[in-house]
């Protein structure tokens, strides 16, 4: 499926900084990037890199001065997804079997505290057998327990907060998911990337589950089709994969983000717990 | 110099249970494994394994069925450090600049809150230029107003605790450190080893700054020489880095570590402000 | 019905120390303290008092040097309560007619941060009409969800902490359970007091809800028969009526509580949703 | 000297609502209420009410429907201090002789989580022996370190935070006063009044803590002189006397409190460690 992507972003930089931004489109074996478009203006020098542990593709900017920025990254991408008949399949890989990169993410990071949610996960949600079944039931339960609300937390704000004062953001909504799947044993990483018709337009934040060898896409806002998602970032938390980071004093002052597919025959997929299946973009 | 190390390990297994150990001394450029040995009573099958990102050696059992176990792990290693004269090289590598590998150690990680911590760390510590210094006088502080106090602090204790609650063990320490040192931009992480002599004897728990492009060794509890560790692993904190983690109910019932060194020449080293000197096991 | 209390405590007192106690039997008009006796050992000076906002006794002491101290209280207790019919008198009381003396009940304390837990309570009991069968929803809810581990939590430990790690004590259910009331604007209060037979035998922790201008006890531990209980104290939370508090370095070294009837005919109470009846002391 | 205040409070009621304020004038031995005037607009009936620990004087109202409320409240008020030499006077009143209303001023409360800063307090401030120095010294390190932001906080937030995050308003200011006092088993309690030509134009909230035997006033803002104040209403934190208390959906829209002195010769007072001079209300 080919997707259009159009970010412009603004921004008041206050005084000189550095600003790092996770806003490019992954490669990966299923998406390709097949054209895309970088714009800084005014016209800064911008530096791509990775890091060992993710191919996620990270642009740092050095801005000696107060200014207003403003960065514009336009794409087509074409991506491809495994759907996954998860009756059969979701089954847990024992951690003693686990590949070495998994298991990192089991562990509690930032914003997941699952080492103070076992009690709580295993309580509501131990029972279930079915592996993909219970993950989707963390997804429901958050879907209805916590309220969506713009604005309404901000960069401090994890999932030992949300579980309590049951309100947030997509970020917030993925982190509880990760943090819940990983109380209960099964590793989850957090996902952003861009997501088809998304309304109010942002960047989106989901979750992955590893299940029966695959990482399953989750959304736990059901704000978008869970095959209508360019993939970004993966991280432990919005720690590893933020879309913008800053050292220096700057503000957003614009957001304009946009993803639309070019394909006619888009067919909206979202989960329920009659048909098991799973997405994995991989 | 030559370190002998002998951790001897002893645990109640409770119920079916995973446990992953990271306890073998690490291999790096500067530190040969000489001799080792790791002995599990009864026989059970040890997996190691690695991970991308890192060089830590884990390993891992599956017990399926309760029992006791008993761990032990001697070796003898060769660690040779860099001693580095801060007063030239103590300079901040630019974000802008550093190694996309670093970068991951300036971002807030589960017990290290530095997001949270910003506003003190400038407060204390922001007027002091050199780098080294700066690092040195977040060492003395929490040497100086964090008491130690043995079991009063347990794992899900985490930074933004121990700035306020003001008591911890090694861990704790080491977790204040990262967080302030990120709160100021400074790459930080977590570093566990062998302590030379260590007092009650314990594997140990210290941080590691990255100054002038090198990883600065700093233990802020002060109980073991700068010079005297022998380095199991790295990681963003103890999350990454745990001694020991179960999937399953296991409890430690007996904790034996030795380090003493074969050399006759050993010279303790301890930082003074006097004399900016860092230690780099690299 | 009349209670037989014994309670017997032993204290290392290790420094020159203040301490309070509230451990007498309340007077009020429907318990009537037939005999009691208090014993110091050894015989320090004891001042009993009251604060003008509640009846309840403390009694202070003043150790001037380190030693080993006794206190023993016994007690012959007559309690009346009433049995309320709550199918019909379930109404609130609304806060504009509300007893000055009562609104302090609706806001949030110490171990009780109602405010923060205002969603989550919404969701959970927010559509029960009754207001009895609100309070018993939620009484039985923290009996299902929250593990009762002895020595789990300390005085530091409150509803916020309690609501996500699922496990307590007898505090940490009482505390939940005024935090989940106030959250709902149902007045709700602290109350400790003697239990019959409580196991293990200690002093008891329930609370108090407003209900249609009564105080209805609830426990939600369940581990006495609500009609079975002797009141020692009201109050927002354990900070205002903690059994004990120094001012000095004390340590508990023994303690034992009992609380039994003399009447041959106690029928054991206890709340069902089938038969809407509350217990109140006043 | 005589104060006019005049504050005039605009709501936008979403829904119907009971209203809690907390606006007048305290009536004391020391203040004189000359003349007060309070107009709702609409005309809706409104309720003085007190509680019978404590003489602060709270109004309700009770909306039934969505609309515009203003309230306006306007007073003339003689206020009379006393200045007290804090150089022989500053001693601790031992909790073994305290009045029993005084006690629970010792104790922590929802904003004041004292509980847990004792190992700080007692660090930072504890070999400071003339009481009324220590809390002075506990004032001036607040005023140096915590950053007055406007709208920096929320209702949730505490002292516990605070300590840490390092910014705040008055309120928070004065829950950190509060809560290092207590960890120190001084007592102190919550102060909201009229604040004489405070700017930006707000009600203002101090602390008062309890040296020997007088309740002397403290504002780490040193935002006004603490001669230029008139009392609301004090209580255990921000729980206790809030300026206004919504059990239903209402918004603030408009804020406009003025307080200025009517007398010619008034001189502004400020603390100084030189000058050891208490300034107390009663």
């Amino acid at each position: 499926m080919k997707f259009k992507i159009n970010s412009e972003l603004e921004y008041n930089v206050l005084s000189a900084s550095t600003m790092i931004f996770n806003i490019h489109a992954l490669r990966t074996l299923n998406q390709t990037v097949l054209e895309e478009s970088l714009i800084v203006n005014p016209d800064i020098r911008v530096e791509e890199f990775t890091s060992s542990n993710s191919a996620n593709r990270f642009m740092r900017l050095q801005i000696d001065k107060p200014m207003q920025l403003k960065v514009s990254y336009k794409a087509t991408v074409d991506t491809q997804y495994k759907l996954i008949d998860e009756r059969q399949e979701a089954k847990t890989v024992p951690v003693v079997k686990m590949d070495g990169d998994i298991i990192q993410f089991l562990f509690p990071s930032r914003y997941c505290q699952s080492d103070k949610l076992q009690r709580l996960a295993y309580k509501e949600f131990g029972q279930i057998e079915n592996l993909y079944s219970k993950v989707l039931a963390i997804n429901d339960w958050i879907y209805s327990n916590i309220e969506y609300v713009s604005g309404s937390t901000d960069s401090h704000t994890s999932a030992y907060d949300t579980i309590t004062e049951r309100v947030g953001v997509c970020r917030d909504f993925a982190h509880l998911g990760i943090a819940l799947c990983r109380a209960l044993s099964i590793p989850a990483r957090y996902f952003t990337g861009y997501a088809f018709k998304l309304n109010p337009p942002d960047f989106h934040a989901c979750f992955e589950a590893y299940i029966g060898g695959n990482w399953i896409l989750f959304d736990p806002t059901k704000l978008a089709p869970v095959n209508g998602l360019v993939k970004i970032a993966t991280g432990r938390d919005a720690a590893d994969a933020a879309v913008a980071t800053f050292f220096g004093n700057v503000r957003c002052s614009r957001l304009n983000v946009e993803c639309d597919t070019t394909d006619s025959g888009f067919v909206p997929l979202n989960y329920s717990t009659e048909k098991l299946e799973g997405v994995s973009y991989q």
